[in-house]
Order: structure tokens, then sequence, then C-alpha cells
């Protein structure tokens, strides 16, 4: 994103907290593109301070998983000035609310604004630390501000750049839109025997989901359905979406997998330590199960594949995840959330 | 069991609710051994019809898988008389309280005793219609009655055919010994993916229990054990089983598999539609789950295995499953549940 920007002609400012990981970029300058991009992004700065990443610049493009937001809202607190935009690319389920928690927590009063998209941009991997490979850029995202109704406003900004980018209603929309949610810790803890045992030999979709999987995903993916209906919220089923995204029929979700030849050639996870369960548990179901289980919508099967994928790691992901406490929305009702969503405040 | 009962020379009525089934070998009069028992067994009787079959009888063999266990019971309930011995093989957990309160509830009054063994005694599949391959028979099966006072007359009138059977504490311990309840289900479903897309061709045990599969199969067992230990019983881990069945080591139970060599070339079942979960799931997990709520034990684990299984096959196995209701022992306190495991009143 930083290479393509600045590529693009836009001034950019790289910051990552690990030095080691800018240093290269730094000595050389300039990004490397390949893939569908190429040519080279020279960056005006690149640095592990992010004082002087984000000074005097109109958007912070967040682009890292959603594990680390709260540790970037944390160090964007006493350094974000008035009329500067975050936006998180992507938020998963909630980044934008976790962003507004946190800040206000922190006593944050510039006036800043807070985005979300609903997923990422580019289908990239990194090659070498100062160049990347880029296979793929989405036609449209959408995205959302919080409040919504600033979205126009960041939309007419960052457009300039990333015309891709269409407006989501709010970020309720963004987040419980989520089908990572559904697509990847339930295939990996259904695949776990045969992603531990043949370090992922096999077609992560086409061969991962089968029959019995895609029922445990249509049910995890009901609930997920059902908790965004108790907000009001229409979100589509992952079936719906994979028709609408890869022109995929099918009368059940294994159909629809089926036939989506783009599935073809992809790959499991080599192993159960992949953001597929350490990014989409607790940035994703557990927000949806917790705002679930705050309205009283029953989350069973999102809670079972929380509480396994809990066991396989030794960790307490419901602990370490987006709880509604954490999005600061505890006890809130659905018209105070949804006032929040919209206006910035319950 | 009864082709082998038949061949040491016991009279023995064979009973199937299948008129089929039991066709060939009423034509027949004989069931054909052949493996490490060879020969045959001539049966007085094969028939379909259970008042026939139990008629003058000392001991009714039941021999099936634990879902019938119900149906058995109820045609038992008008042609059991005074003297006879009813034992489960085996009783997975909670047979032996589950016929009780079903004679209970049908005011059955002959003085019948119920008794459950803690696994089947043979490894054995049918060849022909009238014939039987017996793979194994065990040195040792632990065998409990309902009340535990009166397993030394049971077993006293079992051992002149079975001197494996040794006396099991009661039918809680028994039942709660279930070891399949730890290495059936779990090991299925974090494989789903993988035996619905190879059709089972892996190694179940040696492939299919990966280290992260192994953590969950611990977490359920350590549930296990809690809920036989509110009961103040005392369970084995699977691990310490493995040790004692097979005397395989290992710091972990992943360590303990992969040092049992008898799973080597152990294929995975075809398919899901197989009694790893069809019996495991409700008469096995169930119980487990249903007792340890009951008594306060957290099982989650064990929950959500349960809860998984359900959305497979599209059933709710809580429902039909051996809840502490169909046990006869809802609401009863540890008091009255050993007093009931142990005197047959609670």
């Amino acid at each position: 994103m930083a290479g393509h920007l600045a590529a693009m002609g836009f001034p950019v400012n790289l910051w990552n907290r690990t030095a080691t990981r800018v240093e290269h970029i730094k000595l050389r300058g300039a990004i490397e593109l390949e893939g569908v991009i190429t040519g080279e992004g020279r960056v005006e700065l690149a640095t592990a301070d992010i004082k002087e990443a984000v000074e005097g610049v109109d958007v912070i493009m967040v682009a890292i998983p959603a594990m680390g937001h709260r540790e970037v809202a944390i160090a964007l607190t006493d350094v974000v000035r008035d009329g500067q935009t975050i936006v998180l690319n992507p938020g998963r389920t909630g980044g934008a609310l976790e962003v507004r928690a946190i800040f206000q927590k922190k006593g944050v009063t510039a006036d800043v604004t807070i985005a979300e998209a609903q997923t990422f941009l580019y289908t990239s991997r990194h090659v070498e630390p100062s160049s990347v490979h880029v296979f793929d850029i989405k036609n449209e995202v959408a995205l959302a501000a919080l409040p919504a109704y600033k979205t126009p406003e960041v939309l007419k900004r960052l457009r300039i750049a990333y015309p891709q980018f269409i407006p989501g209603n709010n970020v309720l929309q963004t987040g419980l839109d989520n089908i990572g949610a559904i697509f990847h810790p339930g295939v990996m803890i259904l695949n776990a025997g045969r992603i531990e045992s043949t370090h992922g030999d096999f077609e992560y979709y086409l061969e991962g989901i089968t029959p019995s999987v895609a029922a445990i995903l249509e049910a995890m993916d009901k609930e997920r359905v059902a908790v965004a209906a108790a907000l009001g919220i229409h979100a589509h089923t992952a079936r719906e979406w994979l028709y609408l995204t890869y022109d995929s029929p099918g009368r059940d979700l294994y159909q629809a997998v089926q036939s989506t030849p783009g599935y073809k050639g992809i790959t499991a996870p080599a192993h159960l330590n992949h953001r597929y369960i350490l990014e989409d548990v607790p940035m994703s179901l557990v927000p949806i199960a917790s705002i679930g289980e705050m309205l009283g919508v029953p989350v069973p099967t999102i809670r079972s594949v929380i509480h396994l994928a809990s066991i396989i790691h030794g960790r307490d992901f419901w602990k370490e995840g987006r709880t509604v406490d954490r999005l600061g929305i505890k006890g809130m009702s659905v018209k105070e959330i949804r006032l929040l969503a919209v206006g910035g405040e319950p």
C-alpha cells in the first residue's frame, strides 16, 4: 500500500513498530513493486517513530493484522492531530469501535475521524524486505467511517488515490459482513488433523470444505447473520457472498464453494499457527459472539469454534478478543449502538 | 458372542429385532467361527421374537450399539423373569442406569439383575450372515452390576464362560472409564474434512491424532476425569490408559498415541456416518457432560464436540442422548447417586 501510493505520486511516510522491518526501505528510499503493478514508490520517510510518521499527514492508513489495532491506537493517542483520518485496512469486526473506545479512555481530544475498510484492497506478498509482489487489486471495497455520517467526507479524501472504496452503511455493516470469520477458523479446526499431519498439503477450499465442514460453516454463518439482524443490519450469507463476488451458484454453501474456480490451487496453511485462527478468532468470531450474547442471540457454533481454537493454542481467545467491553458497547441497547455507529455518540 | 458361547457348549438362543438378520442362522442352525477361534456354534434357537428368546434363560447378553439399549429394555419389560441377569456388552456411559430407569418407569417387578461390561470382549466382524471372523479376545474386561453389591454374584455366573470378566467398582466407574468417548468423536470432528475428502484414507490414530488434536482430546479427557472425581470416582486419563493397556509411554497424549505400535495400519472410517459419532456422542459424551453440568463441573470442550457433531448430522444429539433425566438420576445428590450405584436405591 505504501509502495503503490508512493508510486502513484502521493507523499508517503512508512512506519513499522520494528526498526529492522523498515531499515532496508530507509536505506533504499523506495519500495519496488512487481505483479499487476510494476515500478517503484519512493517514500518520503521510513521510520519506527510513530510521532515522526504521522506528523502533518492527512490520512493514516493502518495496514496490519487486527490484533495490532489496539497497540497502534495506544501509540497514536498522543500524536494524532485535528483533521486527521485513520483508516483500518481492514477493521475485521469492530476495529473502528475498538480504536474509538481506546481514544475515549485515553482522553484523546483531537478531532480525528476513524474509518474501516471491509477487506484489504490488495492480494500481495513481501518478496524481499523492500519489494512486494502484488497479485491482485480488488475492484470494490466497502468502507465506513465512525460516525457513519462522515463516510462521504472520508471517501472524498481517499478516492483521489483509491476509487475502489465505496460506501459501507456503517461500521456495524463492514464489521459483520466479515466473510473471513466464516471461511477461516472453522475450516482450520475441522481440518486440524490434516493440516498438522500433511503440513497443509491439500486444497484449502475445495478439499477442506466438504459437505459436513460446509454444514458447520453454514451454522456459524446463520449465527453471524442473526447477530447482524439483531442490530437491524442485513448481512449477506457466505453463500450469497460467493455468488455476488465470484458468480458461484449453489443450493448450499458446499456447492457454491465447489463451483468457485478461483479457489482451485489454493492450498491450506502449513500449520495452525496462522492468522486464520490467531486473527480471525479473537478479532472476528469473538466480537460477533460477544455482541450476540449481549443481545440474546444464541451463538453455540461460533462459541464451540472459539473454544476449540483456544484449547489448540493454549490461550483464552475470548479474553484476548474484542468483547463488547473492549468495543466500548457493553450494556448498550440496540438503539444506543446504532446511534453510536451513525452519530458517534450512543 | 452367540457363536462362541455355543461352540463352548452353552445352550444359546440368538435374537435380533430384524428377522432377516437371523434367517440364515436359523436355516443353517449354527454360526461359523474363524480367526483366533475356529469351529462352529450350534444355537438352540435363532429368532426375532424376544419373548421366545429369553424364556427360561439365566443370562441375557445384550451385544448391540448403545443407541439400541433403550429399545431392547422396553422390549424386555414384559418378558423378563425373576432371577435373570441382563448384561450390556458394553454399557458405554450409563447403560445399566438407563435400563434400570426404563424398568422402573414401566413398573417391571421381576427380580432382575442388570450389569454392564466396560468394553466388548471381542474384536470381530461379520464375514457372511452366518459366519464371523474373530480377530482378538481381550484378556480382561471390567464388569459391574447395578446394584454393585451384586457384582460378585453376576461374575460367578458369567465366569463359567468368561473368566475374562473382572470386577468393576460400580456402573459409575465402568461408565466413566469410557476411553472411546475420548478417542472417537473428537478425532472424527477434528478430521472431518479429511475423512470426507479422502474417504478415510489415512492412519486414524497415528495421523489423525496430531499435537493439536491431542490437545483437544486431553481437554475433553480432563473434563471426563473431573466429572468422575465430582462423583468420588477415580477415572484413569486416556494417557494413563494407553500405558496400562499397551505399555505406551509418553509425556502427553500425543506422544503416548504415537508410541502405540498396535495403532499402525488402523485407517480412519470412510465417512462421518459412523458409530464413532452416532454412538459415542449421544451414549458417551452426552451422559458425561450432562452429569458434569448437574454437578457444576465445566465441560465446555465436550459440549463443543457434541454441538459440532449435531450440526454435521443435522440432529440434536443432546436431546437424543443419555442425559441425567434419561439415566434416572436428575436432581440427585452425589450421595444419592453413589447409594443408587451400590445399593440400587438412591
